[in-house]
C-alpha cells in the first residue's frame, strides 16, 4: 500500500486515524531494491540527504541522488570517488566537489541557516586536513557558521593558546588530530563547551591506523569530550551541527 | 605571589593591568603537593567540584575535600571506597553516599537547575545500572531534569519502542550498554538530538571487557552518536549536562 | 589398490566383508598431486561439489573441475576471478557467473528441492550485498527457496519491523551486517528461529576489517544465534541449507 | 494503559482490532525498575524462563525468580553463585543445582519433550566440562533428549572415531573445546549435521583466555559449523535445542 | 688483520696459542659495508650459504652471492624475485628457481646427504603449498630425504588417517596449515617423532594473517610440537635438517 | 566387547586377524567418564604417564592416578597445586613435590636412561626458574641426562658466553626467557643444534603476559629455533626428549 | 599586529616590556593556511629547519621550504617522495637527496659541529639500512660526528663482540634492529652510555609490522635504554643529537 | 679459578698479559645458583647495585643482598613487598624504605653527586606518584640533584605552563603520565633537552592498563622524546642519570 492509498482508506473510513498514524510511521520508505531511502527524514528533522559512496558503485549512487533530485533535497555525497563525481556532473549541472575531503554536493535551494552559535574545527597537523575538511563542509551544508583553525598541534602548545579568545567564543568544537591524538585533552581543558574528537590515521608505526589517537581520546583526562570513530568527518561534523542547533 | 599581594601590587602601579590580568589566570592553583586544585574552577564554569577517588589514598581524598569546603562548594567523588565514604561521614555530617554507583555527594547549598531541557539515561541490561546510576547522579548533581529508561537491550524491540515518545521528549539522552553495545545505534535512529553512548565492561568471552561494546558504539551507523570511554559514567552525565545548559 | 581391485578381492573371499567395508571407507579419495577430490561426498551427504578458489591458480582450478565434470557434479566455486571464470567459460559452456560475489556455478543437472522451509537473507546496509549474495547463490545452488531483505539496518529500525511478518515466516535467518553489526542481536529477538549472523569487512577505522561486527555478534543477548567467519558467505549459505534439509 | 483496559477498550469499540493486536505486542512487559520480563515469551516461543545470574545481586534474582514463579514457569538460573541458590532454596524448596556448571533449576511442572532428534554434546578434555554441563543441562531443561561425549580431542583422534557412529546419530552436535580448538572441524568433517562450537577460556599462555581457540573455529575448514562466544553453553544449549525442535 | 698474518704472528712466537685461538673466533667475517658474511659458518656447522633476499635490494644480493661463489659454497636463496633471479642467472648459468616458493639454488657441487631418516612435509590444503614448498626445498638442499604429504586438512580426516604409515616412518614432520591450523594437533596425536608447526597467512577473516593458525599450534594438546614464525618455511626446514642430522 | 572378549573371538575365528588388528588399536581407551586413559601409550611410545592438573579438580586427578597407579607406571603430574600433592602423598607414599615449579613424581620403578646425550635448560633471570624447572624435571622423569645454566640473560652477554664450551656440548638446547625474551637468538648463533624457546609471563608493562617473549622468539633471526606455549615448560621438556632419544 | 609592530609599540611605549616580553613569545608563528612555521625555533633551540613529508602534497612542501629558505635556514625533509625531491631541485639547486632514506637537504650555511662526542648507530640486518641511514643523515644535519656499524644482528654475536671496543667509544648509540629486536639489549649490557632504541617494519609473519621488535625493545632487561616509534628514525637521530650537545 | 689466582697466575708468567686481560673480563660473576651477581659493575660503570625484587622470593632477595653488603655497596631494591623489607631491616639495620613507590635502600657510605644538571621529574595525576617516586628515588640514590612537579596533566595546562621556567632550567626531563598521556608531547614542545616518557597503568576502561598511554607517547609528534616500559620508573631514572652524567 502507498501513502496516496492509505489515505483515502482513512478517508472513507476503512481504517480509522490511530491506525493511520502508526501505518505513516512506516510507510515512506521506497525499497530501491539495494537502499532503502527516507524520504520523510527532511520532513522528520529537518535536515537535507546524505549519501556515504564508499562501498556503493556508480550506479547505485546515481539511483540514488535521482530519487533524492526529484523530492528537490539538497544532497550531500561523503567519501565519493573523483570518477563518480564526474559522472553525477554531467547528469547535474549544479554539482560541486572538493577533492581534498571527497565531498559531492547538490544544492538545489538555498542553505537556511540553523545554528544557534559557531561551530569550529580545530587540527593538530598538517595531515589532518582531509578529514576535518569532511567536519567543515558537513556542518556548512547542514546550516552552521563555521570557523578553522588548523595546524595549532600540542607539540608547540603557543599556537594554541594563542587562539584561546577564538576557542571560547565557539559553541561547539571538533578537534580532528592523528599520531598522538592529545589536542582533545588541551582544548576540552581551555573551554567550557562539548568537544567532539576525532582520531585520524594519520602517522606511522605504532600508530596502528588511528588506534593510537583513538585511544588517547577516550582516556582524556579533560571533561566534556566524546569520540567518533577515526577519520568520521561526517559524523563528526553531523554531531556538531544537532548540538548547535539545540535552543 | 598570592592573590592579594598580586591585586596590591596592581593597586599600587607596580604592575600594569596587563600583567594583573595574565597573572590572575595562572595563580589560583594551590599546590597541595600531591594535586593542584583549581578553586577558580567554580566561577569559570559555573559548576561544583569533583573528585575521582580511584588511585588516591583516603588521606589525599580527604584533604582535598577540607580544601574544598572551605570554599563552600558542593562536592561530588566518584568511584568513592565505602569505606572512604565512611571516614569522610565521620568528619563531614552532610555526606551521602550510592552503594551501587560508588558516588558520594556533600551539598553545601542547593543545587540550581541549569539544564534547558531533560536528559535521558538508558540501559540495555540490569548489569548497566551501577555505570548508569554513576551518569544519573553525576547529571543530578549538575543541576540536571534527569529521567530513567533501564532494561531495554535490542533483543526485545519492542521494550525500547514502547518507550519512544519518552525517549522523542529528551534534550540529550545518554545510552549505557555492555554486551554487544547495540542500543545507542538504535535509540539513535529513532531520535534527533544528541546520543551519548558509554560501552560498559559487563559480559564475558569475546567481551573483551567492554571492548566489543566500544567498537560497536564507534562503528554506528547512525548519526549523532559519540562515545565516551568504558564505563565512563561520570563523563558522560558531565558532557550531557554540559550539552543540556547550552542556550 | 582402487575401487575395482578391492570389490574382486572380496568376491574372491581374498578379504572378508569387514574387511572390505573398512577399505571402501578410505579408499575414494584421488590424488591429484595437490588437491583431494571427495567424490564419495556427493554420495554421502547429498551435495553437489564445491570449490573455494581463492588460493589456488587457474590450472589447479580447472584441473579440479575437470575431475567433478567427469562425475556429472553440479559445481560451485566461491571466490572466483573473473579471468578465471572467463577460461572456464570457453572450456564449460553451461558455465554461469555473478560478478557481485564471484560466484561461478555448473549446472549438470536440474538443482533438486531439498529444503523443509524458507531461507531468508537480511542485510544492514548496500555494502553488505555482496557477502549476502554469496549466502543467497550458494543456498539456491543446494536446493533451497531462498528470499532477500536488503538495507534493513539498525539506524531506521522501522524499515525492518515493516518487515517483521515476512521475517517470522522463514525456517533459518541468515543477517549480514557490517559497521556496528547488531542486526542480529533485533532480528534475533523478533524471530523463534535459527538466526546465522555474517560479520562482513565493510566499514572503516575503528571497525578493524569486520573485527567490530564480529565481536558484537559473538556478544549478542539474544538467543539462537551463531556466528561464522568475517565475511563467509559460502558458510553461512551451506549451514543454512543444512539446518534447512532437517526433518 | 494495562492489558485489563485495553482489552475493555476494545469490548466497548473504542479501539478496533487492529489497533488492539498492536498494543498488544507491546504491553505485556511489566517493569520491576531494574529488568523488564517477558511473560508473552513462553506462549510466543514455547519456551520456560531463563535468568542470567551475572551481574545481577540476590535482591535482583529472587525478584525476578518471584514474578516468574507466580505465572507457574519452569525456571532455569545460569551462572548462579552458590550462596543465591542456597538463599532461593530457603524459599523455593523444589530448586534444584548443579555445583559444577552453576546452573539452578525450578521446575513447576514437568518437562515436555521437544526435540524432533537426539542432541549430542561433545568435548575435547576434562576442562571444558563445566561450559559443556551448562549445554547439557540447558537443552535437557528445554525439552531434548541429550547425550555427552567427553574428553576425546584432537590430540588422540581415536578416541573420537572410534565414537563416529555415536556422532551420526546426532541432529544436532554442540563442540566444546578451549586450548587449540580444532575439535568441531574434525567431528564437522564426520556428519552431516549442524555443530555448534563453544570456545572455552580453558588453557594457558598464548591462548589468551579463549580467544585462541575461538578464532580456530571462526577459521574452519569444515562446513556446517558456527560459532558462540566463549564460555557461552548456555547459548549453544539454546540454539542446539531451537534447530532440534524445527519440523 | 687477516687469518695469514695473524698465523705469521702466532708461529713467530708474538703470540701465544690462546690468544691465536681467541682472535680465530671473531676474524673470519669480512664486512661488505652491508651485510657480514660468515665463510667460516660452512666449515663450523656443515651446512652451504643462504640469503635471505627479501629487504635487499638486487646489487646487495648480486654482491653477498659474488662473495660466496668464489668460496665455492652451494648458494640458497629464498624469498627471491623473479627479476632478481633473471638477472642472477645471467651471471651464474648454473642457477635454478622454483617460482611457486621463491626459491633460488645454486649447486657448485653435488648436495650429500647428511640426514638419518625421512623428513616428512604435510599441508591442510592446496593453498599452504608455497611455504610448503619453501620448506622441501630447504631440506633437500640440505643433504635430506623428504617426502610430501599435502591437501590433507583435518576437516576430512580420513584422508589423513590414510597416510598414518607413511606418517610414522618419518624421523621428522613439519606440518604446514593456515585456516585454523589444527593439523599440527592431529598428526602430532598419531606419531611419536618431533613435529615442527608452520603457521600460513592463508585464509580471511578473523585468520589475521596467519594469527589464528599461530595461536592454535602454540596451543595444541599434543605433546612433541613446536612453532616456527608464520609462512617461515625455510626455517622449519633448516630446523627439520638439523634434527635429522643428529647422531 | 573389552580386550579379553576380543582375543577369544579372534582365536575361535570369529573375526580375522586384520580386523582383530582393526579393533585392537581401537579398544584400549578406558572411560572413566571425565578423562579417557590411554594405557597403551606406555606400549606404544616407551613414555611413561602424565597429567595436567590444571582444571581438574581432586577426586579427578586421584581418579586418574588410580588407574596409573595400578599399571605400575611412573606418574608425572605438572602444574599440582600444594594441596592436591599433600592428599595423593597420604595415598601414595613414594609421591615427591617440587614446590618451585608445583611438579608431582610418583616413581613406580626406576627411570630408564634413553637420551643419546645431554639436554640443557637455559634461562635468562631468575624469575624464569620455576618454569625452566618445570622443563628439567620433565626431562629427568622421560630418562634424560640434564644439565642447567641459570640467569645468563643478554643484558650481560659475557656471563653466557663465558660458558659456550657447555652450551655446544649439548645435543638439545631449551632456552627459557622472559622480558625481551632475546636469549633463544643469541644461544642459538652459538651452537649448531635444535634450539627450543620457552617465553614465560615474567615481567611488567608491555611484556602482555608473555605476548612480548613469544613474538620475540618467533621472529628470532637465528635457524634452528622453535617455540613452545607461554609458560610450557612441560612441553619444551617433552619435545627435548623426544628429540635427545632419536638414533 | 606582526613583529614590526609590536616593537614600535614598545618603543613609544604603548606598550610596556612585560607586555612586550608576553606577546614576543606567542608572535612569530606565521600562519600558512596549512601549516604554522616556527621560525624562532632556531633561535631558541640552536637547529635548523625540518619538514616531515610525508602526508602533505608537493604545493604544500614548496610552499614550507620557501618560507624556510627566505630565513637562511639549512633545511632537512624526511620521508620526501623522489617526485617530490625532482621539482624541489629544479627550484633549489643545491638540494641534495638520499634514495634509500628519502631524505632530502639544503644546505644554505656550512654545518656547525655541536656535539661533544661520537654518535653510533648500529643495525641488526641489511633491511634495516633505510631506517638506520635516516638516523645518520639527521644527525649528520644537526651537527654530530657520526659512526655506522651495520649487519651486527645478535644471531652471530660474535660480529658485534668484535667490535666492542668502538661501541664503547661513543657518547650516544642508537640500534637499528626489526625481526626480534634483540639487539638493544645486548648492546645496552655492553657500554654505559645512553641507547636509543629503534623498532624497524622489517620482517614477516608474527613480526605484525614492527610490533614484535617494539616490544622486545621496550621490555629490554638492560638499564639505559628508551624507544622511540617503529621506524622513526629521524627522532632518534634529533634525539641523539639533544644528548650528544648536553655539557 | 678466582681473581687471587688469576693475578697470581699471571705474576708467576703463567699466563700472559692479554690472557689475563681477556679472563677478567669474564671472570667476576659469582654463580649463586639462581643469580649472577656482577661486583665489577660498580667499578666499571661507577654505579652502585641494583635488586628488582618481582618474582625473586624472600630467600634469594637476602642472598643477593649479602653478596653485595659484604662488597660494601649501596643498595638499591625496586618492587620490593612491605614483607620483604621487614625482614630485611631486622638484619641490615640501615635500611630504608619507600611505601609508596616501594623502594628500599642501604646506604654503605655517603652519595657521591655525579650528575652536570637537574633532573626534573613531572607528572600529570595524582595516581602516577608512585610510578614518579620510583624515578625519584632511583635518580637521588644515583647521584644526582632531582627535582618534582607533580599532577599538572594536560587537561588543565596552565599548571603546566606556570612551571615553563622551572621545566626550561632542568637538563634532562622524565615526564610520567597515565591516562591519556599526552603530558610529554606538550613538555617536549616547551624545552629543548632529552625527556623521558613512562606511562603508567593508571586509568581504567580502553586504558588496558597502560597501552593507551604508551602508544601515545611513542606517537608524539614532539621531538627529543623517547619512551620505556609502562610503570618503569626505575629504567627512566637510571637512564636519566646517565644521560645526566655526561660530560
Amino acid at each position: 500500500m502507498d501513502l496516496r492509498e492509505l489515505l483515502s482508506e482513512f478517508k472513507n473510513d476503512n481504517i480509522d486515524i490511530e491506525e493511520a498514524l502508526d501505518k505513516l510511521k512506516k510507510l515512506p520508505y521506497e525499497d530501491l531494491g539495494y537502499a532503502n531511502i527516507d524520504h520523510h527524514r527532511q520532513i522528520r528533522n529537518g535536515y537535507p540527504e546524505v549519501i556515504y559512496c564508499e562501498g556503493k558503485n556508480d550506479e547505485q549512487i546515481i539511483g540514488i541522488i535521482e530519487k533524492m533530485y526529484e523530492k528537490g533535497s539538497n544532497i550531500l555525497g561523503t567519501r565519493c570517488r573523483l570518477e563518480t563525481y564526474e559522472k553525477i556532473k554531467s547528469i547535474y549541472d549544479n554539482c560541486e566537489y572538493d577533492k581534498t575531503c571527497k565531498i559531492l554536493k547538490i544544492n538545489n535551494h538555498p542553505i537556511e541557516n540553523k545554528g544557534k552559535g559557531k561551530i569550529l574545527v580545530v587540527t593538530g597537523g598538517t595531515s589532518d586536513i582531509p578529514v576535518a575538511d569532511e567536519v567543515y563542509h558537513t556542518a556548512k551544508f547542514l546550516g552552521n557558521d563555521v570557523g578553522r583553525i588548523y595546524d595549532v598541534g600540542v607539540a608547540g602548545i603557543h599556537r594554541l593558546l594563542y587562539r584561546t579568545e577564538e576557542l571560547q567564543s565557539a559553541r561547539v568544537i571538533v578537534v580532528v588530530a592523528g599520531m598522538e591524538g592529545a589536542l582533545p585533552s588541551v582544548v576540552g581543558g581551555l573551554v567550557d563547551v562539548p568537544v567532539i574528537a576525532v582520531p585520524t590515521s594519520v602517522g606511522y608505526g605504532a600508530n596502528f591506523n588511528g588506534l593510537s589517537a583513538l585511544l588517547t581520546m577516550l582516556n582524556s583526562c579533560a571533561s566534556g569530550i566524546s569520540v567518533v570513530n577515526i577519520d568520521n568527518g561526517f559524523g563528526a561534523g553531523y554531531l556538531a551541527s544537532m548540538i548547535n542547533k539545540l535552543d
